[in-house]
């Protein structure tokens, strides 16, 4: 599970950071990619990593502002080109499909792959046996929304030792008792599961929040996140143009992070105000709240290990 | 007058060359910039270039194609964020309105200029003091055209001699002739101005193919032009692909700059097959009919001198 930043910038694209994208590769749990929002030349971003676009299945999209989405039409024309011919499904706020369809019907592009789109709302979007994804409603000057990305539990290792001080002796029973509750065993023993699994394997956990303003709100939906990925359009000294702006500024976004109980805070969506050397003031803000605070910035990769 | 290549690949970006976009300067005769094409990432590309976007008042589109329009909407979003007031009009087939006015519409983008759109057909669709720009329907998948932009002529200077040869005195009637076919001298000449003019300064010509296959037919549309942009997407031993796929080859760019009597060549719109020293195989092909041939790169660019 590794997550790369493909556009870290605010509102438009400059010389260092291109506007927002972000690739979640699953290719150990799931043989593929999810992509999370597209903006405008996150294709000519993926042209400098290992991506392959035909391994993106699914594509998130947090709202429908140009520098979230003008990037799609031509990945998934570009997508077709490169001979991908798996299906691929968009999830956004309702728009998304129209705003897609035309730029597709209009171009004459013909995709080789189907092309599905989920207009959701809130709640569960994604129901898989590996992960669930939850979608939360924001607060920006349009529709924007978080998402949850939660891996599914895994149950704990058979205690064998114990098994066996119970007389149990290892053959075909084992397989029985990690699949089952209850297992009788044939000299009539009563064997539940529970006694004899060690502890479960938390699944990692992963919130990506799109534009928002005000997101101490947004702590349960956080909750125990490894990993937060955060806007910090504005420094704290920039809160009440942040406010005007529907964004977030670096502390508004750590204490999040703090009172969420989050492992690690990832900033991005940084205003091109802030150059190289201000772009550290950003971070450092955010490190008196929140001290593993990352700022993020294009082709930044972080791995997430399961627990 | 500057003509600058933005992007120079076909149907998709690669590292070496984005997609199709050109920029030609005329701020000395216009003060400003009109765009050809402007497939996505081309306001990426600008930023690499002293071109500033609010100078850029008229964007012609060859044809609807996505690797020639899906720069469109982050373009004119990024131009009102940058605070370009100035009025832009889009030159484009019929479609193009609907796709950028859905775009700015669904991603809630709103303009600080006024957008106007001109969906043509064939003929002069832009008639000015300084230039005339007309389309021309060529033969590709899609509706795909191409522009000749031709300079007016400017008259010729006063022949200062000759007119005191005649016994007329330099004073407020040199204006007058200049001004004026015919003029009545105070003592009753009559002063035919053909006659004391020198030479008409012939304007300059800049021909501009979209896609297109059987370039041949375009042979008057582009006559006499100081330049031609073309497409060569295939070398000539693939002569059969691009008919297939309504495309050029460098030899029929070639044949046709030759035959229109064009001054120079510039080809464009490459196929991302060829790398760096195959695209020199592009280049020799077509120089072997037309030797004034260039083959343009991301960022080329070459001006055109007064005649």
């Amino acid at each position: 599970m590794e997550l790369m930043f493909l556009g870290t910038g605010s509102g438009i694209p400059s010389k260092s950071r291109n506007v927002s994208a972000l690739a979640l590769t699953l290719l150990q749990e799931e043989n593929s990619i999810w992509l999370f929002d597209c903006g405008e030349a996150t294709q000519h971003q993926i042209l400098h990593t290992s991506i392959k676009p035909r391994k993106i299945n699914k594509i998130f999209i947090t709202h429908l502002h140009g520098d979230h989405i003008f990037g799609l039409p031509g990945f998934l024309s570009s997508r077709s080109f490169q001979g991908g011919d798996d299906e691929l499904t968009i999830y956004g706020p309702p728009g998304i499909k129209k705003y897609v369809e035309t730029s597709l019907k209009v171009s004459g592009t013909h995709l080789t792959y189907p092309l599905s789109f989920v207009e959701f709302t809130e709640g569960v979007i994604v129901e898989m046996d590996t992960f669930t994804v939850s979608a939360k409603k924001l607060e920006h000057g349009i529709t924007s929304y978080g998402f949850r990305i939660a891996e599914k539990d895994k149950p704990g290792p058979l205690l064998v030792d114990k098994l066996q001080e119970q007389g149990i002796a290892p053959g075909p029973i084992y397989q029985q008792i990690k699949e089952k509750e209850v297992v009788t065993t044939n000299d009539g023993k009563t064997i539940r599961r529970e006694h004899y699994l060690g502890p479960a394997k938390k699944g990692r956990i992963l919130t990506i929040l799109g534009d928002t303003r005000n997101p101490a709100q947004f702590q349960d939906f956080a909750k125990e996140s490894d990993i937060l990925v955060h806007e910090a359009t504005f420094d704290h000294s920039q809160v009440a143009l942040a406010r005007q702006y529907f964004h977030s500024t670096t502390l508004q976004a750590a204490e999040l992070a703090r009172d969420s109980q989050t492992k690690k805070l990832l900033l991005t969506h940084i205003s091109s105000r802030y150059q190289k050397e201000e772009s550290q003031k950003l971070l450092h803000e955010a490190r008196t709240i929140f001290p593993d605070t990352k700022l993020a910035h294009d082709f930044y990769s972080v791995t997430i290990d399961s627990n």
